[in-house]
């Protein structure tokens, strides 16, 4: 496509162009925050519907606290301070006024008492509401999300993967027992994994989180683990087992069935618009994105390809038919009939775009009772009958869905290799990046050693991990199971 | 209901009540900032999702734009600057670090340059933005929305009606002709007085507002407003003809289809969460909420009598039936088995959250093939056969919408008069407080006379207001047409 490097000459700036020229988004005027425009908008809100419909599912309800936080809630949980209460957005005034130029000026007269932080995640003030909603078991579970904004002020942002304000999703949960929370934890993680793998073609490594990696408070992070087109890892979500630290911060105690009293267990669990980011990165390519059919905001494109009005017509009346029939199957279609631009430009345009089945239908087409059917993912194109096109395509978007979601499996066991010494695992990294499966001592020293000296990390340790005996591929320590590494957006 | 004073007799703590106790919201740590609690936002989302779908079916998308605007910003559109530049969240700083005490602070050295406002409203960040994505006529209309939180610092405070954050949608489009700007304002105010007669089930006057109480920046502001229970008025919705102030202050030309250079017109529409004030108000009574059955969250309670397991289970088997046949009506059913809770505490719990209609089913009604069929708007109650419940449930639904609607208006009519001199004017306020049409001799002065001497202000110039000669009732100035007058929320 005009104006995108192909994807083999920098990954990075590929990936940047096609955000832009895609029409997903762009940075605003301030540092480090996007404007998410109308189509990747309109990714995020597919994305929406079905999590939120899965989150509903599953027994949760939505609610919306403030994005303001007091600052002193950060010191309350000591972990959690160290890892958020670091680069965050503070306010510290309510008012502006004109100075005697005229200029607007903050008004030095109205400082907040207390600073009030711009939620970076809401933990603290979630918790510290529940102590008023919870008395006994029989206020529990509560089963809480909410979608909202957040901020976390970054030095290096990138398009969806990491801007200083993003939109999310964070589940928050209270729970009469850590059982309960444990198993709500890994039901998330479950809802996630089912979400990447099933809409978003995307296949994940359930896993957990070493402790070093684990979210600020909590007790055990559970997480997905994807593989990006260039062999670097991404996060695409995470599901977080708090015990009873939240509740201990904020005195959120309950009584019990047996008429103790006891603090209330916890977890929270969230995904982003960094999930755009992952669609991107997985499946498009140098012609632009490839979109799963499940997500994409219109999942047929029509083009007609006529010089005369009269032919444009003949053939409008048959796509009018075709689309009532699409749409009776839920079938988004999009019938490009502009006169302003050629059918190769538009070709291109949605290419570009990435919607998942192109048909163009010519005066020849109308004769013979034929249009081309074109998919994205492949680029391969035939020439079938109209009669029975609309079944055809339903199933043509459910190949492709399929068909995306082996491609990137395929990609990532082919880029899943074993390293049994660290020579071996350095060149990995540099030569044949992915994920490197291997042996580490369990230390938090020699997972930093690792990550300074190769900018790799430990990913996860997968669920359901095979044990085996081997040696720390840095120390030479014993080790009882291999851990995935890579190095990660 | 148990806690909640009544109406009558301290209506502003009525709501209050009601608000709290019917588990729509509470305040929040943070000073004028709220808590919507699961029950409060399911209502939201009912909104949301009702008014998404008039937005997209008249050619809108959604997209995604900063919390945050840049100071300097303000300074550019000279009245928008007076209206929003003032009770603003102003954020200073980007880190916070621990001082020796170990104390969380504010980090002195992570100042920021320019100071960023909280977002009261989007209008400067999106036309900064639109200059970027218009070049020519062809880039036009742009049909954007916004669902986003904002923030206005408020020192008077109250659920939903008047929050320091509160979430809303804002419209922002930009079109090349004047005409065409202007019937986009039109269009959207009959959407927002659409969804309000026939979903909220709020009757509303379609006006526009006097020049002095104008959004910040536009060239004309139309608004509806609705009469609460108590005689005070709401504004439910507002859309503004923004002119070419926005295009000027951000520098946003066009090539017209001539050929030639000229300013893009714009218009910006918003309804917010303050509907669920308005909604609470004008149809709640002493016993709770009564909500239009088309945003109720649940539509239908069903209470089973019974003292003994097999009483239950005998029920529960004919409930699992009729909430399947009300299901494939797409009407929401709770069935309320809890053991925990007697019969009369259920009802006075569910007509406190405003349930339209509940079903009670006894061992009894089970051999005579009856059920009690109450309605929440009128509590009237019939025993009625099973034998097409669902059918009946599903009129009855209808029959309530309209129902309430019917009863605002006639509420409406009733408290709308003419007054045609001060003292009368003066005596309405007071005495009969509802909407007031007289006549006003369109000066701003006037009006600030009137709302200085009473506190009512003119909601609005009705849309297609019938002409006729009179005189203004504070001055006896002529004027051309009466106006309506209110105390306002």
């Amino acid at each position: 496509m005009k104006g995108i490097i192909s994807k083999e000459e920098d990954y990075s700036q590929w990936y940047n162009d096609l955000v832009i020229k895609a029409d997903l988004a762009e940075y605003s005027p301030v540092r480090g925050c996007m404007i998410i425009k109308p189509y990747g908008y309109s990714i995020w809100e597919k994305m929406q519907a079905v999590l939120d419909g899965m989150f509903k599912e599953t027994g949760h309800s939505n609610a919306y606290f403030p994005l303001f936080i007091p600052k002193s809630f950060f010191s309350k949980e000591a972990s959690h301070v160290e890892g958020f209460a670091k680069e965050c957005a503070v306010v510290t005034h309510y008012r502006l006024k004109n100075d005697e130029s005229g200029n607007v000026i903050v008004d030095p007269e109205a400082e907040l008492e207390e600073e009030l932080i711009i939620r970076p995640t809401s933990e603290t003030i979630i918790w510290n509401t529940y102590k008023g909603w919870i008395q006994s078991y029989r206020d529990l579970p509560i089963l809480v999300n909410q979608w909202a904004n957040v901020v976390r002020w970054e030095m290096r942002t990138r398009l969806f993967l990491r801007t200083s304000e993003f939109l999310w999703q964070e589940g928050h949960t209270a729970h009469a027992t850590a059982e309960e929370a444990v198993a709500e934890t890994e039901q998330m993680l479950e809802v996630y994994a089912d979400f990447a793998e099933n809409w978003l073609a995307l296949p994940v490594i359930r896993g957990r989180k070493t402790p070093n990696e684990r979210f600020a408070g909590a007790l055990d992070t559970y997480c997905i683990e994807a593989l990006m087109q260039d062999g670097k890892a991404l996060q695409a979500g995470t599901s977080h087992f708090l015990g009873q630290n939240f509740a201990k911060a904020f005195d959120v105690k309950f009584n019990t069935k047996e008429n103790k009293l006891d603090y209330v267990w916890a977890t929270s669990w969230g995904v982003s618009t960094r999930l755009i980011g992952a669609l991107i990165m997985s499946h498009s390519d140098d012609a632009g994105l490839v979109l799963p059919p499940k997500l994409a905001p219109i999942q047929v494109v029509v083009v007609p390809i006529f010089k005369h009005e009269e032919e444009l017509e003949n053939i409008s009346a048959y796509v009018k038919q075709l689309t009532k029939e699409l749409k009776a199957k839920g079938i988004s279609v999009k019938f490009d009939n502009r006169d302003t631009h050629r059918p190769g430009a538009k070709f291109a345009e949605w290419e570009l775009k990435g919607v998942p089945v192109r048909v163009a239908i010519g005066s020849r087409d109308m004769q013979n009772g034929t249009v081309e059917l074109a998919r994205r993912d492949t680029k391969t194109k035939e020439t079938v009958n109209q009669d029975g096109l609309a079944i055809r395509i339903e199933q043509l978007l459910e190949d492709i869905q399929q068909s995306i979601y082996q491609k990137s499996l395929t990609f990532r066991e082919d880029n899943t290799k074993e390293a049994d010494d660290y020579e071996e695992f350095k060149r990995l990294l540099d030569e044949e990046p992915g994920f490197i499966s291997a042996h580490w001592d369990g230390t938090a020293e020699t997972e930093q050693l690792i990550k300074d000296e190769t900018r790799a990390t430990i990913r996860c340790i997968p669920l359901n991990n095979k044990q085996e005996e081997g040696k720390c591929i840095r120390t030479g320590k014993p080790s009882s199971q291999r851990v995935l590494f890579a190095r990660a957006y």
